[in-house]
């Protein structure tokens, strides 16, 4: 049968306010508790971790990442209570628009689909 | 207001069967009625369209695409009925998939989000 993947991107203009990775990054940075740390985890440069951050700060209304208070030169970071909010409307939303996916027409393709290339 | 995007992609195995740019590919072969040509309107190389074509027909149970009967060496291209029935269910669907995000966390996500970058 074939699998589904659903790709949700909110934009702001033409740039990704939110999507996927975006997502996985503030995830990160919430369990690691520094940008650095979470870039690390994902495995991406921390360069592109902090545009990242520097896009969705800049898109969203109120941030969703800051410092955490006191670091000094260790400062790492966190999410504020709109970057936690934002966070979780954003799963929430992909969770329920992959439950849409049903029906007549979607069976039809999952038939008529192989399981694996020949 | 946030602008949703929602990319919708049905796999086999580790291949992408259908997609939003094979889609397009699908339409423009049933409109040009050749891959070439479908491949010059979308400005992709014939390479490129020859491959997504050859990965439908291998990932689908039966083939999307097939030659048009009579052209020699100017042979052109078509759907078959089951190429046309997938192209359509797949439309649908991701009609429908769209019009599911909705609701409080779509609204949330809409409102936290400006319309241009700053």
């Amino acid at each position: 049968m074939a699998r589904l993947k659903l790709k949700l991107q909110l934009y702001c203009g033409d740039e990704i306010a939110m999507g996927p990775g975006k997502a996985d990054l503030l995830e990160a940075i919430a369990r690691e508790g520094s940008i650095s740390a979470a870039a690390r985890e994902l495995g991406m440069s921390y360069r592109r971790a902090w545009l990242l951050v520097d896009t969705m700060n800049g898109c969203f209304r109120e941030p969703l990442v800051e410092a955490r208070p006191g670091g000094g030169s260790n400062a790492g970071a966190k999410l504020t209570a709109g970057g936690a909010a934002a966070l979780a409307a954003f799963r929430a939303l992909s969770a329920q628009v992959e439950g849409g996916a049903s029906g007549a027409d979607f069976e039809m393709l999952e038939k008529a689909i192989r399981k694996t290339p020949p």
